[in-house]
């Protein structure tokens, strides 16, 4: 967060705006969940995922816990037992539920939880509708609502699983035309870049979280980045030449889930008919070629840049480099939650494709503070720091990111076994 | 079943009958998921339990594979996908989707399940309502009619596990005033039997399971057995004696889980305040010393009998005293869904009480094929004979069982370490 | 044990003739470990299986235990910590170390045990050459020496498993020719016994075991008994003929297991160019089609038995056959470790063949107290009652048996999924 | 490895200075196991661990593998089932025996792997003795010798594992008098260094692994080291503190193993009478409280870093202040085979101290190949790139490592939860 020093108040017009965006960003999980039946909300199809409800109720509990009830004087909580139940690991907190049980939680209904939701933002609203509101409080809400966009992005990651394990297929919303095919990219360009000391990190007066801070001085050798992530066709051939099959390409922990588990191909595929296919958003559906591949494991993405001669980039190398691109791409907000080809069919020539939007990007790099770190103040000091430990850094974001939560300094992390994210790759190189 | 010789077509009568029957059983499974929401019918709460759509589906399915597919010439499945969804463990009709998963299921919804419900009960009437049904239909029928009630009792039971998972603790119905309160029993009195060849299995012409069957000769020696079910407030007087601590109360196999899982008290029991509490489907309770103890697993029936001095009962001895009692006893149609002390405030006298309903009563008897025991025929021939291997049997019934479900030779069998279904026992000693 | 009344003392040929067999009995122990080598004789190679040294080792302790520390006066134990590492699993007799671990035991060596071995022989040997010895001492030395000749075939049969482990394949002894190859069974012969109410159990003066009694009444109805176990031969027409392929042949629980662990043939067996091996105590050995098959767990036989349109016998229906017989056989006494073809070429005409020795015969019966069964008294109480759960009973030794071990109402017993024995099995039919 | 370009032969006295040390380091392997029973040296005790005949055979086979195999003409193996046995992980040199099961192997005997060890170096002598000898072959006999070492403190450390198992706590070696007791340090002297760019891994003519090349630039802020490594006296400081109860001590993951395993101390310390004991190379010993701390996890030193309000130096840092200090230390040539207290009684003033010796240090970093790694070439491609994810850098060599091995770019590498390395830790600081 921004630890600039500033006046103990806000200004009535910075409050207005961040109300606005709160009612917005808000109401963007309910519409993301619009069509769901309370039991497509309320199951859990594995411990990694968690139940569309649970983040429903999560978020709210966020706002609840962190701001309501210790900076608004005689806030009653909707429920005292929403304390325990939808906590997700703040030690700080209290106890809480198991984390693999949040599926057994039939009840609060879905409908009790929108409710649950309701009370929250009216509470917030007139919290935030005041003539004075301080910037701690101003600050928290910030969190509270990157908080919340991050579990959009998750509530779409772990419905696609939970249909994914559907036999039916179920389509979470109808398959729609994509706007543009695609052309079969002619193989990855290369951008090239020059090392020296570079800058890193967030620095600014918008909002970021303390993992991207603080801003810092990074030594880079000589480097260049692919101009396209590795498209679906790509991984085919990859597959094709026995990508899954020889040790030689991967990482020794990797070759052995690659056994224990029988990969044979990204999440979701399947062969039927001596062609692809794949669990979507929209459904059951062929893969598209010229798409960039998605749902590895940073094992697999490690192995196909072995397998190509060349190697994933490190955060820093893919933040220097994409520091100068615009963050424009596809994202969430077009509702279409499913990697596209690079828009204009491809090559843009010298330039970076798709740096931001249609797949998060494994970096080589593992999630740890950067220089000088320090966690939020308070009881969100749980939030980052202390996660950094055997997670890997990707970057970008990806199409069921919302548009305004991506940054060049944005760090996402998963652990390097976990495929059900929206995860690509981009190769790297030294000059 | 009845294979006794008979016409190829039963009388009209009997089919009306039958189909009068099959309308009241089907729509008690609709009565019992009344009030639930599709999340509550859609949650599996472990892998021993199914939950409550797949109960009304699967109870479907069964009327569906075995019968229409087979016997209605012409009839279209509602969906071609629930045959393998809510195939239970019929290898013999194609494969099917895995036991652990039921749970993820979260389409199709319960509205849907109660359609294919009202498609499958339409197309049996018309068979049924026909001039001519063959026994063989009949009897399928009513397997199906008596396998739609064993899925009712676990509905209840899996129910219940369900919502004790839930912090919320939620009651599946309304808690209600106990009709009788139940005086402390004296202790157990003994009921003497006399030993010899007897009679033991199902002969008749009315239904029975296969596994009950054929009716032979057992010779067993004098024995009696306890007057009553063991109470709450023995188990507790068990419980503060040591009975989970002193590992020569146990089976090996038993101890071990006592300590591996911790055991230290019936199923749902919890200690608050220093009083004993119970989950029931009335939500959370404090527990009745005078009904009696239910939730334990074999193991700890019979750790409690060596602790007593005493045993279990073979289910023959079992048999043989119940073969002069009564059925009527305290099940699931007084909707009040847990064990209740003995009516008129218990000792009877010299007699047995509580031998039908209540809790089912542990037998020291692995569930094995009687001899000459032979598979029902057809498709349905895996539905019992290929379970008799490393569980036990239970007599007599329970409180969430059908009361017309119930008869003397009825065999229940689950395995050694199973606490959640509604299990007591009844204590038995050599003479 | 013999529980007749007798004078408190045992004559001095009895105590004499009881220390003879003592020698015999505690020096063969020795004989079987000849040319192990000290990690031979320390390496657990799974917790089913224990190494040779804690059998030498706690079949000691077991006579210290029971016997030195409690009966003779001034004893002291030859190493105190042997206590808690060489009790097996009586919880009386304070804790132990952990069963899975026993293979840990680098130390003490392979010496240090034969050294505890000859310490606690001198005493045995002093206490039974007194003129006046208790009938409680000699019965307990009589349970001794019968628990050492368990695990001496435990001993042989761990080695097996342990060996097999290894790829080199070391042969516990070198391979020597058979003395009789034995001609193909022209398949087998039934012999019919009449049903009504049979005698079982053990009653005499000898020893037994106290769950071969009380001997007691049974009722049995007509059977016949093939007149020869199984034999590799037809073990591999059933192979072939699907018999690990089709679920139909299973109990539910064997084919879980069939599938998790790929069950595809007898334990130890492996296709080499076409024609099945089998590691022995010989080293890696074509099977031999028509000695009995070996290896195979209780689901197998009961898969075999079911596939072959016929049943496993009854426990009882097997002791009532054997009563008739000669407890001749091939024993380990022969020092040949291997399931032979039946002597004479096969078929002795209308008789039961190779009832003992040989293989292990599983029976269709849980391992359960016959009525009125009593544990023996004291420390020994935990000795068999406590395994009542679980496990399924095999009868009439194997080549691996001491001769003298054995007897008509001799019960083993094994869970059904264990392979590792030398078990095999008979059919049986209804008549 | 030594990557500069030479003539395609060594020099004479090159090879003979190779040849020496050859026959000392290979001895030394002889050395470590002298006094080992067969037993001993043949048990695994958990997976991560191997048994010391294991050690002594893989590192003969690594020179068999690598170099006879492929450099002597007409070398003739002297086993070929060794070929599979003794292959550790290098996939490209085919299967192998699984790693789990090493323990298995009671053949060949240790007397035999000695017999392979005599094999191996009189033919690797022969081949050294020659005139002409070649550097590829130099430089692979030179990582075979660099290969035992790591070999040697892996045995000495895998055998303190196996007989910590073993309640009769054995000791490898008779305790001995300390040489010097150790002052209680008056608290942690801080050592400070200067930021900016700096250069770190290998660059010199002598071995050393591929992991620590290439020598490239890093840049550092301003740091300060503490002047020793964290005390047994500082971790029960530590402890006391409710080091192991607070989870906001603790990185998730590591929580997750504080409550999943029950961590409450350094391994195989044990509470006895009120005073802290530790299972050490010399038996069952008090823990000496001004020694530097050992056998702590990543997570351990981590959550004590962040408990003292500092945190662990990274890879770099440690390298960059190394770099001037001696390598003299406390290491497996003085076999006394445990962390002693710094000589002279502590604080040496300020500089730094035990940087080389007594315990590994964790550091901060995650084992990731440098900018521009290569791997060596040929069969051992396989040495390290593979291994470099989820695990972390330590640094400075330990009590059990060989003297001549340590350098101040050496990396070793392990799993963040693994306790049985004799590793520490040393605070670190910004500035």
């Amino acid at each position: 967060m921004n630890a600039e020093i500033h006046p103990a108040q806000a200004s009535r017009q910075d409050s207005k705006n961040l109300l606005q965006r709160f009612k917005e960003v808000r109401n963007n999980s309910l519409v993301l969940t619009h069509g769901l039946s309370d039991a497509d909300a309320t199951v859990q199809s594995m411990p990694d995922a968690s139940p569309a409800k649970w983040h429903l109720a999560h978020t709210s509990w966020f706002f609840e816990a962190v701001i309501l009830n210790r900076h608004q004087g005689g806030y009653k909580p909707f429920d005292e037992t929403f304390h325990f139940l939808f906590n997700s690991y703040y030690e700080a907190l209290g106890p809480r539920h198991a984390r693999p049980n949040r599926g057994l939680l039939t009840r609060p209904s879905l409908d009790r939880v929108r409710d649950y939701r309701a009370h929250v933002d009216s509470h917030l609203v007139q919290l935030l509708d005041r003539s004075e509101v301080s910037h701690r409080v101003m600050d928290l809400v910030e969190l509270g609502l990157n908080h919340e966009q991050q579990h959009q992005e998750l509530l779409l990651t772990d419905l696609l699983h939970l249909f994914a394990q559907n036999p039916l297929n179920p389509a979470y919303r109808p398959p729609v035309p994509l706007p543009y095919s695609g052309a079969t990219p002619s193989g990855p360009a290369w951008v090239n870049f020059t090392g020296g000391i570079h800058k890193v990190g967030y620095q600014g007066s918008r909002f970021a979280f303390d993992c991207e801070t603080p801003r810092h001085q990074t030594l880079l050798q000589d480097f260049a980045l692919a101009s396209h992530p590795v498209s679906v066709g790509q991984w085919i051939t990859f597959m094709q030449d026995g990508g899954y099959t020889n040790p030689l390409h991967w990482l020794s922990d990797g070759w052995a889930l690659v056994q224990k588990d029988q990969w044979q191909a990204p999440a979701y595929w399947e062969m039927r008919d001596g062609q692809w296919w794949t669990m979507s958003l929209h459904g059951f559906q062929p893969v598209n070629k010229t798409a960039p591949v998605c749902h590895i494991s940073f094992f697999e993405a490690d192995a196909y840049a072995r397998w190509a001669g060349h190697r994933l980039p490190t955060e820093f190398e893919w933040e220097v480099a994409a520091q100068g691109v615009d963050t424009n791409g596809h994202f969430a907000d077009c509702a279409l939650y499913r990697p596209l080809p690079a828009a204009g069919g491809g090559d843009k020539g010298d330039g970076l494709n798709q740096m931001f939007g249609d797949v998060w990007e494994w970096t080589s790099s593992p999630y740890m503070a950067y220089p000088g770190f320090k966690s939020m103040e308070g009881v969100v000091a749980e939030y980052n720091g202390k996660f950094m430990s055997g997670q890997y850094v990707l970057r970008g974001g990806s199409c069921v990111t919302p548009a305004d939560h991506i940054r060049a300094s944005y760090r996402n992390f998963f652990y390097p076994h976990q495929k059900w994210q929206f995860s690509g790759l981009r190769l790297a190189r030294d000059r």
